[in-house]
């Protein structure tokens, strides 16, 4: 292993670089360092759903993200600016990565018109007509106070032909310059988003021209939207070595416990996603051995943990019997004690993972974590 | 002012009496002492909604309300028994009363025929049938581990005739007859309820009968049930003095923070109500000023906490502006944050009732109170 020595004005130090792809390292915030592999809890309208921000800081996470669309339709940037930034707005004194908002505007808007100038919409509260261009979603989140900004994208939804996978990802890079010419102050990073869908020599292509423009780090986008799980891992595959070490890479809704291993074993260093906290509502909460249904009528009478392995402070004070009578009786506390533990769970997955890379044995705890988790 | 002495095998000692209806005391339960005048959170379903036990605990609250209907029907008595009992199925050491079921039955359940047996009814949840008796009720009561038990009444809706109040009263002191007569462990305290309507001659009469009986210490129910206030007032003034001064007296299904005020001021030693926390989830917050809703646009950009003078969680970390923005984007950390200050300030409110009773400020200190949150 060698050991690669940064300046402290560098996003990103890595600590350990080896033949494989997998690495730990260090982000380098204003608000602090955080540890790479990274997992970030998504508060989409400037909250952790249901938890507090002790909570999210007892949980581990020193880095969350937040959501552009919503927050700019809800309660809006200028706001939250005079507010000191969404850190201010949420007392939050840990570190902030924000979308483009684009994803939202492709999935969730009713109405939209895509030009070379950027994108229209109307709103999915209230109808109301927005517009966002490259030069305008790093200025909204510039107000919001981000630390990590992601670019406007185009993103198109699956199955897609490949012209339209090529003409999006053509667009989204000239939209990617447009975005790197917007004046940030020091400290206040964006990153590019590669694409290309499944094809792999339109994602060499995107990520070649992503490189080309020197961002502080990568997002691999459009990735866990309904794909085989092969064809994203063989995406990562293709993509990764295509980017340069020294720079994090971001693959960007992603994803289960399983794809935290997947996804460091080919090299990346960020992930972020709402399954956790959207299925922990749902009831479905995560062990070492695999997900399992806290509803289920065989946890009606068990007095252990939900994870009896676990630190959080759900395992610590209550038991399968009483979260499963909480879910069942639509209690609110009872979706946040399954939040905090399966959030807890990515966290402590990631530190594993983070602990295994720096003493040498993340294969072999990749292999027994996976064995564990899928049960085979 | 004499100062009474009483074993401490007694549920309640009183600290104070005077010429006035107001006193302190402690009601001297198992799990630890309660100083009274108290107000319990309600914790219907084993939770207070939205609150973790360590959250209860840091509003300052010693004894809670859990809600026998409710609990009975899901996940019922038996399994709760088999955990502990309510404290350690909820992990609460604090103290817990339950009410009988008697007010929901009549209030929420689909059918009912009320024989002098008891009451059969549906489940609101299921359909499911179930039938309640003085003596089951008790019964259900003892499973779930309550310090403080209620017996099964009779409860009227408003308006009713003469008659069928005063039947139904007669028929709520034949049934505390029978709870009475249901064998009980030392420490675990049966009240009885006073009924009569707004009935001044009944509520003597009712009063007199349960007193006959000897109960640990004496509700006055039917109250706040849509009367107005005057009539409340006066029933109260009408039936504590009834009651015996060495038991204490506890105020069903109330109220509002000026009620505090005027129930303490007629000689009421406890109080639960639903409303602190039912009103925070629709952003209706209290302050010494009045409650005022945290929804308003006004607020928007409002950054002083909801009260300046709370220590509460949310008053200590979070502004006006972002209370209002999590409630309007309907996140659930908005109802627990609005939940956490409206409880804390009833627990406030009646700290400084007590403190006010024990320098003997009391009547100048109603008064300021009452100024300053009617605004008149």
């Amino acid at each position: 292993m060698v050991k690669v020595e940064k300046a402290m004005t560098m996003l990103f130090e890595t600590k350990t670089v080896g033949e494989h792809p997998w690495r730990t390292g260090t982000l380098n915030l204003p608000r602090g360092p955080v540890a790479t592999p990274v997992f970030m809890p998504v508060g989409t309208q400037a909250t952790v759903k249901t938890l507090s921000v002790d909570e999210i800081k007892a949980i581990g996470a020193q880095l969350i993200l937040a959501n552009t669309y919503h927050l700019h339709l809800r309660p809006g940037e200028a706001m939250i600016a005079r507010r000191g930034g969404l850190h201010g707005f949420m007392h939050w004194d840990g570190s902030i990565l924000t979308d483009s908002g684009g994803f939202q505007v492709f999935s969730m808007s009713d109405i939209r018109t895509i030009t070379e100038e950027g994108v229209e919409f109307r709103s999915h509260l209230d109808g109301s007509k927005h517009k966002l261009t490259p030069e305008t979603v790093v200025a909204i989140q510039l107000q919001l106070g981000s630390d990590i900004m992601m670019p406007l994208d185009v993103c198109t939804g699956l199955p897609a032909t490949r012209d339209t996978v090529a003409a999006a990802m053509q667009r989204s890079l000239r939209w990617l310059a447009r975005a790197r010419q917007v004046e940030r102050p020091d400290g206040r990073f964006l990153f590019g988003i590669v694409q290309g869908g499944l094809e792999d020599d339109l994602r060499r292509e995107s990520a070649a021209g992503t490189v080309a423009l020197d961002c502080d780090g990568y997002s691999i986008g459009g990735l866990s939207v309904g794909e085989a799980k092969e064809d994203m891992l063989r995406t990562l595959e293709v993509t990764v070595p295509c980017l340069p070490a020294d720079k994090p890479r971001y693959l960007m809704g992603v994803g289960t416990p399983p794809d935290l291993w997947y996804g460091v074993a080919r090299g990346v260093d960020m992930f972020d996603c709402v399954l956790p906290t959207r299925n922990a509502r749902n009831g479905q909460v995560f062990t070492p051995q695999g997900p399992m249904n806290i509803g289920r009528l065989e946890f009606a009478e068990d007095d252990n943990p939900i994870d009896a392995t676990c630190d959080c402070y759900t395992c610590r004070t209550h038991s399968r019997s009483y979260v499963r009578h909480l879910l069942r009786a639509g209690e609110m506390l009872g979706k946040r004690l399954t939040s905090i533990h399966n959030l807890r769970f990515m966290v402590r997955t990631i530190e594993r993972i983070r602990a295994a890379i720096d003493s040498g044995t993340f294969q072999a705890e990749h292999d027994t974590f996976l064995r564990e988790y899928l049960r085979r």
